[in-house]
């Protein structure tokens, strides 16, 4: 399976029995967006359902729909080589040949536990369950660390997650440039997956990216577009070789190279779209302080709460057609994107004030 | 680079100085679909170019197009698992745990090349580039083998194209069958690329996938949809759940899977389709039959012709923004693949005529 691996790294934190209607709660607490089991396990719930169980801006980037004779033809080469430029500029990054665009930057971050060479693999956490989960399936021994902890790793791989999912935790890039020189002089690296770094570019050492450090990023969650499927790897000439080899000519669809081409130029929506999400996760806070749980933190993409009866809340918002996420690691956080629309917000105040 | 490794393995074939008015000859003969390279060589040729270097169908498949709101989530991972359903229906395969859906076929021959722990490589060839440039990246010996030859093939890995790209060689299946049986029996594999394989369905080793036996499809080539990137792996469940592994949970975009679902059940479509198809090879065949080419074969989606002064017609063509597909490995061929429309043939009809 490897479905539950994750939380194996946490040692002592799970895996924890939820008193929930169904036994079959790890599918909904291993990764978000899995409307289709909730609903099943929810089956009187009322539709539709409201997503909050990821971490994707509702309000998508205004993409140029793809022509049909683009989706028709092969990309060429040069519209995927504008993409990765487009993206390298809106991330700092100089030269082209340290950005190769990726069909997702989860098939990136596993397909990279399979090309490295390495025995040792440190995490810092909590955080995503891919990254362990990809590195053990490729045969490294992995650990978890805590994020605060990070200075002080010593694996082939440091891995940390800026900033990190799902609790915030915001590594200093300062920090992570040192940790990224460490790693290259014992020639390993240091992988900084800013999946979330549109709404905290303070952090991003993505302009960095090189000898020891290899950064990834994800087109989908900023700008509101999962379904695309589209990511960037940004690292020295060696490893973008690798992965241009390993994914070939045309590694994104057409509509991928459409909404990328259009979307990182456009320096604008991002200043707008950070603006709004952070009055959004504003709200939500205050929404979920009126219904008493307690802020552990987040982004202005997600936020991460806390409850004593954080099950019996997750279930009873299930139960309304609201889907949140749980985390087997602490029964205790659920994890809450933001709502798309006025009626969302509405229904969601409803069944926070029903669940309390 | 390992832009042009594919030619090597054909020892005394090449590679062959072609009389061009530009030396980048390689960079249009080793891929089909380079638009902007044939733009920038021949910078006086006619705009729109007529792209009939691949061997993609010029009458796409009518998929839906994607909701809004399909494109923003994360596709939920049952819907990914009605497209392998779907897919895996249409190409005889009864188990869901035998097909793995994937960002186009490229990626999948690439990265199977880093997955199976394989010293040596046997490719049926002359054929697609892209299987001994994958296998020789990760490091493998790589010799290629006429495809007549197969039977004898000794290798921990063995590749056959079916039917074969670009000489349209068809290799039967009852000894695809015995070639995998005896793959299976060393502990190795016979790949089948089944890339044209919707047009030759009576060839699809499809439904025998498993043990010692990996079969590739790819959507975009019949469909008409290349710049969709979808594919499936079909092969034992080891195989496909360290594909899974790598890909991940998300491996195709919103849009794969909403065309991938409606095409696959579609088998009118696809008969008609194959008609129409088999009717255009025909009709190219007598064009390019009066214009002096001789046939050496193909398959209805992309047709092979020889002439001794092929790299003056090509670029005679060319300079009439017409793009057709040379070798390296045979300074003789060009490949054609369908015009699509009447203004199209008409302006190939006479482009031809004119570069006799």
């Amino acid at each position: 399976m490897g479905r539950r691996e994750g939380q194996a790294i946490y040692p002592g934190w799970g895996p924890v029995a939820l008193s929930l209607p169904s036994p079959d709660i790890a599918t909904l607490s291993y990764h978000g967006g899995r409307l289709a089991a909730a609903a099943s396990q929810f089956p009187d719930a009322p539709t539709p359902w409201i997503d909050l169980s990821t971490g994707v801006n509702p309000r998508p980037y205004p993409a140029p729909s793809v022509s049909r004779s683009a989706s028709a033809r092969l990309p060429d080469p040069t519209e995927t080589a504008a993409l990765a430029d487009a993206a390298a500029a809106a991330f700092g990054v100089r030269s082209q040949d340290r950005t190769v665009a990726v069909p997702g930057s989860e098939a990136a971050l596993r397909i990279l536990a399979r090309l490295l060479p390495v025995k040792t693999v440190a995490i810092a956490g909590p955080t995503y369950g891919s990254h362990a989960s990809a590195w053990r399936s490729a045969g490294a021994t992995v650990r978890s660390i805590p994020c605060r902890d990070l200075a002080s790793a010593d694996a082939d791989i440091v891995i940390a997650v800026n900033p990190n999912n799902p609790d915030g935790y915001r590594h200093a890039p300062e920090g992570l440039a040192l940790m990224a020189d460490r790693q290259a002089a014992r020639g390993g690296w240091l992988i900084v997956d800013e999946a979330f770094g549109e709404v905290a570019p303070e952090l991003s050492v993505a302009h960095r990216a090189g000898a020891g450090l290899i950064v990834l990023r994800s087109f989908g969650k900023f700008y509101g577009l999962a379904g695309v499927r589209l990511g960037f790897v940004l690292a020295d000439r060696g490893v973008i070789a690798e992965l241009r080899s390993v994914f070939g000519d045309w590694p994104v669809s057409a509509a991928a190279i459409a909404a990328g081409r259009a979307a990182y130029p456009d320096a604008a929506w991002r200043a707008r779209t950070r603006a709004s999400l952070d009055r959004k996760a504003a709200r939500l806070d205050r929404l979920l302080s009126s219904a008493g749980f307690e802020s552990v933190g987040g982004t202005s993409l997600f936020r991460l709460y806390a409850a004593d009866d954080a099950s019996r809340r997750f279930a009873c918002l299930a139960e309304r057609g609201i889907l949140t996420r749980p985390f087997d690691i602490d029964p205790r956080w659920l994890r809450f994107g933001l709502p798309a629309g006025a009626a969302a917000w509405a229904r969601l105040e409803r069944a926070l004030e029903a669940c309390q």
